[in-house]
């Protein structure tokens, strides 16, 4: 059983509908909660879905369009006015940061917790997050301004040691830890057991990648190579390619396509445009090229696994 | 039948809930659309509550707390995007519009369209908005920064001439508008008809006033006398009145007495602490002082009549 879930909170494009929001989403692993984007109206989202959210301190904003980060001054409102002291991190571009103090300073608030800005520029080469299970990296997308995904993978697992050998071998828990990380294990009479006769494959890590507004682009393959989920936005169907192209978004066939070409699992859409009143057309297109395709669904949690 | 009608799209306090969005609401009268207010999540508002409101031209903002205006550029946007061509003019505070304005320059949006700020400071002796019907002034309210409340106003209404005495003295238009401006008519041969005598009274204008964050404060009375609709925010009920005094809130007592003072018609009660999962408790409380008050209920469209 995974522990890895994300839930949709807003999959629209620009223009809100009646059912699609502007984008955000929430995905927790084990303690940790991390949201990607914060279109407005994300903290009535949580609310609405009845999601607890006070474990949040990490929020990625992918690019400064209005649709996935005007709701972000809210959501840090409402945490000062629930008294939050522990600090929130954003990541985010480097201009936000004085936006939303901009923000602040007019509101005449000074926050009960500490803000951190930190710009997805300088985070080319390194990890945004890390902890001893999971990673969350970033990585270009083409949008028409600076634009990021992200991605997060778990580390890979240690290898489930034989209880039977345990037992039999009487081994201490420094023996067991080094035998997980894959190392033979040699007896007191010198004889060698080669680690994989004591231990099992251990279930291949999760991953989960978020691509939010983005153009077809091949080179991002590479960053999200055999993700458990890919979600893709799919702002148009193939009918309108040529409209993707020149505002920089994609198609359901391309999604479609980037799932296929980084060894995905399964790929979910979103980002629909409001043209769309039945996003079915799009899941058709897609499933064409990528038959694990699935329609992102506001409020609904995908179990990563 | 009037044309006065107004329709709530957030009556909450500074933090969102389940039924309670930020404050906003809709006041039309004929063709004219006036948004009092814009907290995060309007525009999903009014497209759940299935409104267009391609029509407004004219948006004020009472004060420069988050809970009422964060809806704002989400609002700018979506006109943009529609390829909005008529100019919008936001009534605010002076320092609002340096924001949107930093908000535009960091989303690259150059508006299709005028946006024309108005500074509510420069209004304390001229209405807002004017035209052959109605007109919309401001006053001052007692809050921890500074903050307007809003009340419109129809013009006195002509007097309605007896339809006999138009055919009997075949009279043409321009006599007719005298009439109904309160001349009396003198014939051909110098006899003398009194006004009163060839009119009948046009009924009493309507009117409607706004009190978004507010102390109790008497002197607001002179500017609210007679509305046939007064909404006051009543945060909380008088068992927190030190509280409300604190955070320069009211109580739904002291919405009523306010109400009482005004000779308002009808009371209707808004910006409700989180805290009160049923509101009753705020209606009873008002009820006892000002009997005909109601709860402003989200997506309920009021007649004002």
């Amino acid at each position: 059983m995974t522990n890895l879930k994300l839930t949709i909170l807003g999959n629209g494009a620009a223009v809100p509908t009646a059912h699609c929001n502007p984008s955000s989403q929430l995905l927790t692993y084990e303690g940790n909660q991390f949201l990607f984007d914060c279109g407005e109206g994300t903290q009535m989202q949580l609310v609405k879905f009845k999601i607890r959210y006070r474990k949040l301190e990490n929020i990625f904003i992918s690019h400064l369009h209005g649709d996935h980060f005007y709701g972000l001054i809210g959501l840090i409102s409402t945490f000062h006015l629930y008294g939050r002291e522990k600090p929130l991190t954003v990541f985010a571009p480097a201009e936000l940061e004085e936006l939303i103090l901009h923000q602040l300073q007019i509101t005449k608030t000074i926050l009960k917790y500490k803000l951190v800005f930190e710009q997805l520029e300088n985070y080319a080469d390194r990890p945004l997050f890390e902890n001893d299970n999971i990673s969350i990296k970033s990585f270009p997308l083409k949008h028409s301004v600076p634009c990021w995904g992200f991605v997060l993978r778990e580390k890979p697992l240690l290898r489930k040691i034989k209880k039977k050998f345990v037992i039999e071998k009487k081994l201490n828990s420094e023996q067991i830890i080094k035998i997980k990380q894959g190392q033979d294990f040699v007896d007191s009479e010198a004889q060698v057991y080669p680690n994989d006769q004591i231990t099992d494959s251990p279930r291949k890590p999760l991953s989960y990648a978020y691509c939010s507004d983005t153009a077809y682009d091949e080179s991002i393959v590479k960053h999200i190579k055999d993700v458990t989920i890919l979600y893709h936005e799919a702002t148009f169907n193939n009918l309108m390619e040529q409209v993707a192209d020149d505002k920089l978004h994609s198609t359901a066939a391309q999604a479609a396509r980037i799932a296929k070409l980084s060894n995905s699992s399964q790929l979910l859409l979103g980002h629909f445009s409001a043209r769309y009143n039945d996003t079915t057309i799009l899941l058709d297109e897609a499933r064409k090229f990528f038959p694990n395709t699935h329609l992102s669904k506001e409020g609904q949690t995908y179990l990563i696994e």
